[in-house]
């Protein structure tokens, strides 16, 4: 097996397509030496098989041979030796992963150097101070990654050498205090290793790289790679590179630049560099460094070419790179290249701007793939200014963006403080509807406990407010919270970012969440790109969320969760007199008041929508989540005893409790216990539609039933249905498709298993599938989102049992194939069948393009979500092609014009 | 599309292949008739095709055309006319379903007669008293039946006619007395339907037919078919026959009879008649019937020619059957016959002698195939004695048979009226490990909470004791309960049926449960046939369970609960302790507690299974099931305070408390989680295996990871495993297979839709999987067994909206098609992988064929279900053929000698 590649390699494919052995890093090396034909010192490349092959086995059989044969090819490039004592070749070692993971792994320089070697270089260099000074690094360096020493000490110890010679300035420290800091630094060694400092080159150099190796599974590493979702077994990378030396004079130097700027992609090349130092110094930020303007006086010449080299660079990676280089005794060397991140906002301008530069002319498509899930989230949402922020605790990043506002405790005082003009932030252990008010006052929400599905979750979501939930370390008492020794009370200042789960004392500054011009163009385009490929809609419970929800775009409501109508401070009481109802008659009475109001809602929610489809999800949720706490009002009963209502509803909570809710009397089972429930719904809904018709609306109404697990539940939950469509008896006024027109669709969530693998027989009374990919998810892996997203999800994304945390990104192998399963199995009896997606995942990028793939006709997401899923909707189109045969048009549209009489029409519709 | 078709008609297969079309009485009827020649009065068969075109959309289009035509074929055949005034003909319109449904539909008999065909049926007769009588009780019949009148007051006049005549017999009302009652029979039906009795002949014939067709969706009949499993769907068929008369005269008679007697099995025919009589008389029971004998001495001729019947009909059927017979005016008919219904005694008896009879010579398979899970159970368990028990309430048969015993309210009064030498029968409103040591001096277990699978039905069914759970009427208060108005106090005497979860009120009268001696006999063919296709073993969690599957035939045990072994007195608070540690080195403690007790129980079970597969399932239930209740610790903390030690219990409960626990942190997460608790188990297994193998023991062990959802997830659990196994160093003493060595798997539970949805991963890393299809069946459907089989279960069968209880027959569609995907997946990566079930359903005989035909190796259930299982097994072989290609011996077996260092043995484990 080949473990080793020179950087001038002659390859057979572009190096850039080797990513994967070469790492990115070293990928880049071989293009701009290959191809590119640029300055950039010899090397070599250690392929990631070799990690791999490391961290399954040990050191890897037969590298060290090839090792050694390109150490000799690099020392006959350069002519000069690894360790020699006259002539002597340094080299760095440095990790290179196939995705960059900045900061996070191991690099060692100057390798090469000992007692021997560091008098060759003096002589080589005719400087003595410098090649003392780099046997000094080196040393440090060494001992510290390779040999795990302890860094502070070396640190101390220059210091300490510094205050000696009476100089602050790390060039003015005179050779003979270096000689003597490389003798106290092998001395550290020896006291940490128990052993002298590796003098021979080739023990330094296995060191070096099986340090990069292990710095892979170390434990920054490890964070970094879970957070950014890149796959641990990847492995990376290592570049063996002759060194140069920025730091040789002051005609020497080194510097990072980009070749636009990344933060406002501003097409002007954006860097900083160091007269007489090394790269370490700039990325350290130890000493202040100047701008490009500067390097453009102090090296004209070198400036001139770098210039050229950026434009040539820009054309031939189509895209703005960044790069590292060094200047030795005046001579310009690339060290490093790679396309660079960038801000979202800079994203979004490099891609619109790029489209139409000549010597790049990016399609639309290419200007779409560029931009990220982040890049948009971070021009949609106010963010942190900087990084840096002290954090006081982590939770759960439960709604993105960031807020600042005075802390309060109660849902009251918050909308009280807000009513005076302050900016609140509300702390609570968890939120309940009672608290809605307040949340709806504070810029931002903090809870100690709950997870992504909480009640502060949904609703912050729901609003696009930022929150951060179940941060377990705040102790709430009173009137203060407090996280170990720290205390925050009522109206001090707060700061949260929703997006990474970070809570800040004090007041963070903030960048704006207005997005720039070019947000609208990119989406634009990604609309073209989907268009009758994959829908975008939204799911939004009440008007202004709906009309939210079209302004982002959304083409529809995909789920209206009606029982959040129920959860309104007027409605519960009704709500729980329906439950309580000891006749039919009370029962009736209840759901008559639930209808009216339910109307006026459906009523908003179809006029800010009008003329797209809306699905109402019927009630959902089992019937004690209306009800109080068993354990409160037991308690209480116990002590202080209960009135005769809290008796009642004590008693219906304690008959309604369920030992697994989420498995429980919920969905159209509560349907098929309380069959007036339903029918109630169905009225309101075709209620409002009629009156959208009369107004000249064009209401397209998608009735949803949940939970379905055979063809017949849905038949039975389909004829009331029906039969309440047929009693409102909405007169369509024109033509499908019209003002004054009325499509009622009846559909199923497909969101247990077995509706998936039953999915043909259950077609048979569907006109529409909606994936509910949350239960799908918990059922699946039998998963509690409640219960397991707090306990076990950690360890077992440590621990790589999972890749993922299957609630955030669907799983593509387990609940994608009972996705696929569903797609196609419905399908099979009624070809054209609408599928869509309702859960969370519906505003997740990667799950888009698994749903896509699977076939579906639409994904539906939280309002502010709806840019980042028709970006990624774009983006899953352009992987997967565009959808090859366009569906026959095989909808069951039932009561576009409602029959007169019931109950043929229920016959006719049922046999249809 | 042919309604109708004659009893003679020409068939082109033999009609008892079209049972289907024509129902098992037409199809009789038809055979007896074109096949066998037998006397039976002409007629024809109204399809179940026909009614299944009722139910779906009315009276069927073409059916009276086709009606008319068989009617005028019929009254060709008879030279009479329906209805004529001169020379009527009398038809009786009967039901016949595929299945027979005794009783549960209507039949209407003398149809035809009206105010002049009784004239006719007078003169014809010669006898107007006959013809009067006929036609009283065809107007009551028809009135009752199709027209939907009251019986009652039909009853009344009759009863006062016979006093206004002076007579008690039925025979002796005079003629004037008789048409006084027509004429009221008349007004009662005027006064109910508003309309005269119909005259018309073809009205009453479609009247009945009609009422035939509605009677099998009444709500008898529905219930009937929930309880025998019988699709709704299935419709009956009508039979149209000529009438002849039992109650002629006394040279006439009818009567029941069967082949031989179906209460012992005797080769004895067996049966009642009546003189003078129509043939509901007989199956009525208002007059006391007359056994065979005397037919033979009053009825000789009739006598003889009934018995060479019999034997033909014996010899053509191959089997007992069931016939109705009627002697007119001295001329046998047979009305009817099919293979009879027989207890599971006289099955076993008949079965067995009928191979060696020279007429019918069953072979085994034949024989095996005869006998049902009912027949078993009759002969296993003891029984009520009849039937018509006062029903007191009715729960959840939860552990089959029927026990008798006084009443006792705690365990600790239970063991010791027990001891005192008294029966008992212990009442709680459930249980809890703390009530076992009462539960087992009981004869049987009432408890009024709880499903199928509460404390009490699992305990109980591991133990055979019938038991009737969730019996929600009761009401215990002290040391008596109420259900309504009835009261039972402690001592009183109380009987349960376990299998039909009936509880009556004093001692029943029982019938033992020893089997006869044709019950090995059977079940010794079974195993000769199922051998090589599908093994039987039990689930068993100590050594007394163990040997007692081993008696019942149970090949191993298919699943070792590990958690029951937790719950034992001496061990709870061992596991607490385990649970509270607040460091490693007390958990370790605690641990190495556990790891003691269980390898004795396990030496217990491998001692009962030597040379058998003992497969142990590692900890699975979520740890908060260990803990005292948070609920009532909580009142008590609100209340009179806690305890130090109650403290910690409660911070603990709460800690581990979950919203869903079902869904929890159990299973393998728990081992996660809690690492060292998987190894210690493992370990406390090994150590026991060694120590039978230094006895000369020959202990196969599998080792089972409950809940897996991923492949990572099993390799991490099964590198504990062999880790442990390892550790412990097990000796084989010799081969492989014989005593004093040693075999160990590793496999897994497959209980969570996404493990099977990922079989084929997940294999790579398991030696066995085994289907927990409880689980599977939950997760699959969403069903929380506890919450769902109360509330839900009930209304769903009734509405049509499952077939079954899927936690009583495994779901064929939806669980089932991820058992055969789980199954094709694991063996597309290890073809000899080998499949069982361990869950409720391994012991149920649809299930076990659903399992057999999606390839599985074996199935596990209750020690007591062995017998059924095996049966089953076999026939489920019949049913699908035996498995073609024996599978290649692919099994990974571990530690067959334990490698003597750890860390190599591990990793070539993993290799392997």
């Amino acid at each position: 097996m080949s473990y080793v590649f020179d950087f001038s390699h002659k390859y057979r494919q572009a190096p850039m397509e080797l990513k994967d052995l070469l790492g990115g890093k070293g990928a880049n090396l071989a293009e701009m030496t290959s191809v590119l034909k640029l300055p950039v010192p010899p090397g070599f490349t250690i392929t990631t098989d070799a990690c791999r092959d490391y961290m399954k086995s040990g050191w890897p059989k037969g590298l060290d041979a090839q090792v050694k044969a390109a150490r000799s090819r690099l020392e006959k490039a350069m002519d000069k030796k690894v360790g020699d004592a006259k002539n002597p070749l340094l080299v760095s070692v440095r990790s290179g992963a196939k995705f960059s993971m900045p900061g996070m792994m191991d690099t060692v320089l100057n390798l090469g150097l000992n007692d021997e070697s560091v008098e060759g270089l003096a002589v080589q260099t005719n400087d003595e101070r410098f090649a003392y000074d780099s046997y000094r690094r080196f040393i440090a360096m060494y001992g510290r990654i390779v040999l795990e020493c302890p860094g502070e000490p070396f640190d101390e110890r220059f210091e300490e050498a510094k205050v000696a010679a009476g100089t602050t300035s790390d060039a003015h420290v005179p050779i003979e205090i270096l000689k003597k800091l490389v003798a106290d630094y092998k001395v550290l060694v020896k006291q940490h290793t128990g052993k002298d400092f590796p003098q021979d080159p080739t023990a330094q150099l296995s060191g070096a790289i099986e340090a990069v190796f292990r710095s892979w599974s170390g434990p920054r590493a490890f964070a970094y790679r879970d957070r950014e979702r890149i796959p641990h077994d990847l492995g990376t990378a290592v570049n063996v590179q002759a060194m140069v030396f920025g730091n040789r004079d002051n005609n020497s130097g080194t510097g990072v630049a980009f070749t636009r700027d990344p933060s406002t992609g501003k097409n002007i090349a954006y860097g900083d560099f160091l007269v007489n130092a090394q790269g370490e110094d700039v990325v350290a930020g130890i000493r202040n460094t100047e701008p490009l303007s500067a390097l453009k006086r102090k090296f004209p010449v070198v400036h001139v070419e770098l210039t050229k080299i950026f434009d040539r660079l820009e054309h031939h990676y189509r895209d703005m790179c960044d790069t590292e280089f060094t200047i030795e005794q005046g001579k310009l060397w690339m060290l490093q290249t790679r396309v660079g991140k960038r801000t979202g906002r800079a994203a979004l301008r490099m891609a619109v701007e790029m489209t139409t530069e000549r010597a790049i002319k990016l399609t639309h498509a290419e200007a779409v793939s560029r931009i990220t899930e982040e890049h948009l989230s971070q021009v949609l949402h106010p963010q942190f200014k900087g990084s840096g922020h002290s954090i006081l605790t982590k939770g759960l990043g439960a709604s993105p963006g960031a807020a600042v506002g005075r802390v309060y405790f109660t849902a009251d005082d918050a909308a009280a403080a807000a009513e005076r003009g302050e900016r609140v932030i509300l702390v609570r252990s968890e939120t309940s509807p009672e608290d809605v008010h307040g949340m709806l006052a504070a810029e931002g929400i903090l809870t100690a406990r709950g997870g992504l599905v909480s009640h502060a979750a949904v609703v912050a979501r729901g609003w696009g407010k930022p929150a951060v939930v179940g941060a377990e370390a705040v102790r709430i008492a009173g009137r203060h919270f407090s996280v170990g020794d720290v205390t925050v009370g009522e109206g001090d200042y707060l700061s949260l970012d929703g997006t990474a789960g970070i809570v800040v004392v004090g007041e963070a500054e903030l960048v704006s969440g207005k997005p720039p011009k070019e947000f609208e163009v990119i989406l634009g385009w990604a609309d073209v790109i989907r268009k009758g490929n994959l829908n975008v809609r939204a799911n939004a419970d009440n008007g202004p969320d709906a009309k939210n929800a079209r302004s982002m775009g959304a083409e529809g409501i995909g789920l209206c969760r009606t029982e959040h109508m129920f959860l309104g401070e007027d409605r519960l009481p009704v709500v729980r007199r329906m439950i309580l109802a000891s006749n039919h008659l009370e029962e009736t009475a209840a759901l008559e008041e639930l209808r009216k109001v339910q109307r006026d809602d459906f009523l908003e929610i179809l006029e800010a929508m009008d003329g797209l489809p809306v699905t109402i999800r019927l009630l959902d949720p089992p019937l004690h989540e209306f009800l109080p706490s068993t354990h409160e009002l037991g308690i209480k009963e116990a002590t202080v005893g209960l009135s005769v209502e809290e008796g009642e509803l004590l008693a219906a909570a304690r008959l309604w409790e369920e030992a697994n809710p989420m498995l429980g009397t919920r969905g159209v089972r509560l349907g098929v216990i309380k069959p007036g429930l339903y029918a109630m719904q169905v009225r309101a809904l075709m209620e409002a539609a009629k009156i959208r018709v009369a107004k000249g609306g064009h209401p397209i109404v998608e009735v949803m039933i949940p939970l379905t697990v055979s063809r017949e539940e849905l038949a039975l939950a389909r004829s009331w249905a029906e039969e309440a469509i047929a009693e409102v008896g909405v007169e369509s006024g024109k033509g499908k498709g019209k003002k004054g027109s009325l499509e009622v669709l009846i559909g199923t969530m497909i969101e247990t298993p077995r509706a998936a693998l039953v999915a043909d027989e259950i077609a048979q009374e569907a006109d529409f599938f909606s994936f509910g990919t949350n239960d799908l998810t918990q059922m699946t892996f039998g998963f509690s989102r409640d219960d397991i997203e707090g306990r076990i999800m950690a360890p077992y994304i440590e621990q790589g049992l999972l890749k993922r945390n299957p609630f955030e990104v669907v799983d593509a192998d387990g609940v994608g194939a009972l996705v696929r399963m569903g797609v196609k199995l419905g399908r099979e009896t009624k070809p054209g069948l609408k599928t869509g997606v309702c859960g969370e995942h519906g505003g997740d990028p990667e799950s888009i393009s698994t749903f896509y793939s699977a076939g579906l006709d639409y994904v539906s997401c939280s309002p502010f979500r709806v840019p980042v899923a028709r970006l990624a909707a774009a983006q899953a189109v352009l992987e997967h092609g565009p959808r090859t045969a366009k569906k026959a048009p095989a909808k069951k549209a039932v009561a576009k014009k409602a029959p007169a009489k019931k109950a043929p029409a229920k016959k006719a519709a049922r046999r249809s």
